[in-house]
């Protein structure tokens, strides 16, 4: 049973909640010694941990979806890395495997809190926390199961270069949208989501107001939207929807840091004109759709459908430098950071 | 063929667009007098026209889903009435008609502008263009089709005192809600809630904030909300919304003078963290749920489970004092005027 003695592990931890916009100075490095592998567990050298928006929520004393992280204790997330020492028959040393002990470099625990991963030719292990994980299914369960996109429909995406929203246009255009629109924060981006992910049409929101931006590129309505900024975004949506359309709420970026609730859109009664169904969302109740997603993706990917863009941050110990650049858009596509 | 000559119909017109709170010199009341009958027509006395909310939308010059009322032409809406004239055999005189040629005390037409009311023993003829008609059927469809109302399911109904408010009480109690919870304008009207209607709570909204008000009275949290008002009361549902909970928004009187858009509410967040699904209906696209409702009401009526209220304003002289006084809610139940 080689390498089950004691390592050091490197790890993030809240120690203050956030007011705003969190600053370095709420989290800190802690250095633990983990105990020899009992029987049954395993250690896992993380290669790749995912910094997600959601988190934000996380750092509140708010009871939530999820639980608030608990303070002076290392922060949780998605993270996929190898077994590097095992104790337990079913995940042999090498194993590449998914798990939620994130924030970290090495972690170990029972065998049970680890999922092989279902390796895709061709895709490199971090796809696995990103468009081959949960950031992929969140945008197939928005647009299939939340949205129910029909063949044909216009569908605009919010924060489309953002991980989720790269994802959702792809998934769009090959489930039959007919046209698709993204929202992007800089022209760079915008660039992006049209020479190389297919958008239609796609704008920078902080040109001039979404509700300006938006009817232009929508010349025939919009049939679904994908939110994940909320704010001004689903305002902007909600006045050129078409009948019967469907907004899927993701995510509201706009929002996550702000100290005061915000008021809503001034347009909601088109709710009622115009019977649109409007649908937020998390993963949670949504997990069995996951099996039908790899199946798609098993198909997609190895046939060179699915682009994508990581932006990588090397080091754990650059963990939360990663997770505050995703939270102003720094990143295009997933962000992650890379821990081997 | 008797009585199909010329007679005189008096009809009430929009001849300003209202500005905020509409006033009776935005009205006017002619006399015209109609042609004798050609073949295939008949004539029809109303007996009851409706005023409801919905037309005051229709007095703004704003695409909707039912067009607006235009200026100078007699307004229409829901009426029902009998057969005095016929020039066709499918309609013969004295039959019981439903239409929407309100407005109006006589109107005549193409036999297909009428559809024979299926009376239910015991049953006033008012009621079907109340709680046996379109505004049972609204309450009916917004907690079937819309909410997908479940048994076991804590409800709450805004504005639950009028037309809608009061059917869909009804009916969710019938359809196994747990726990019926209403609010009205007036403690008279939430004493009738409680003592007529069955609600298991119900509070004023005037006398204090509804977001102050509703929690007392849903310790358990809300799955159902139909929304017959808008503004603090979404917002008050918003915040008590059980997971996975459904709005159905019917209406939202509480805006439809208002002269300029206002904030939605500052809690939208909650359908994502809580996995709530927001719709707005009219009733175009859920008509084909008419036969069940009609059976549905043919048992339940008979068998005195469908208590009702009706305003009754006499006169079509007086159909615009109705219409104004249904906007501010001096009606308990559904506002109705005799025109027989």
């Amino acid at each position: 049973m080689p390498d089950s003695r004691a390592v050091t592990s490197t790890q993030i931890q809240l120690i203050r909640r956030p007011s705003g916009r969190p600053t370095p100075e709420d989290f800190r490095t802690v250095r633990l010694e983990l105990p020899p592998l009992a029987e049954g567990q395993v250690r896992v050298a993380n290669e790749f941990i995912s910094v997600d928006p959601y988190m934000r929520g996380r750092m509140n004393d708010v009871k939530s979806y999820v639980p608030p992280f608990a303070l002076n204790e290392t922060m949780t997330g998605g993270a996929v890395g190898r077994v590097v020492a095992s104790r337990s028959e079913s995940l042999p040393v090498g194993t590449a495997v998914l798990h939620q002990l994130g924030w970290r470099d090495i972690t170990q625990d029972d065998a049970e809190a680890f999922r092989p991963v279902q390796e895709i030719p061709g895709a490199p292990l971090s796809l696995h926390v990103g468009i081959l994980g949960m950031t992929g299914l969140t945008a197939y369960v928005g647009l299939t199961a939340i949205a129910e996109l029909r063949e044909g429909d216009t569908v605009f995406i919010s924060g489309a270069a953002g991980a989720v929203g790269t994802a959702a246009g792809q998934i769009a255009r090959l489930l039959g949208a007919s046209r698709v629109i993204g929202s992007a924060g800089s022209e760079e981006k915008v660039a992006l989501l049209q020479d190389k992910y297919g958008y239609d049409a796609a704008f920078a929101y902080k040109d001039a107001p979404v509700r300006e931006q938006l009817p232009r590129h929508a010349p025939d309505g919009v049939d679904v939207f994908f939110d994940n900024v909320g704010g001004d975004h689903l305002q902007a949506a909600l006045d050129v929807m078409n009948d019967g359309g469907r907004l899927a709420l993701c995510g509201a970026i706009s929002r996550y840091n702000a100290e005061r609730p915000a008021p809503g859109p001034d347009n909601l009664a088109n709710l009622i004109t115009r019977g649109l169904r409007m649908q937020g969302f998390t993963l949670g109740g949504h997990l069995h759709h996951a099996s039908a997603f790899q199946e798609r993706m098993a198909e997609w990917f190895p046939a060179g459908e699915i682009a994508y863009d990581e932006t990588v941050v090397d080091g754990i110990e650059n963990a939360v430098d990663a997770f505050l650049g995703m939270m102003d858009g720094a990143n295009i596509g997933k962000m992650v950071v890379r821990t081997a």
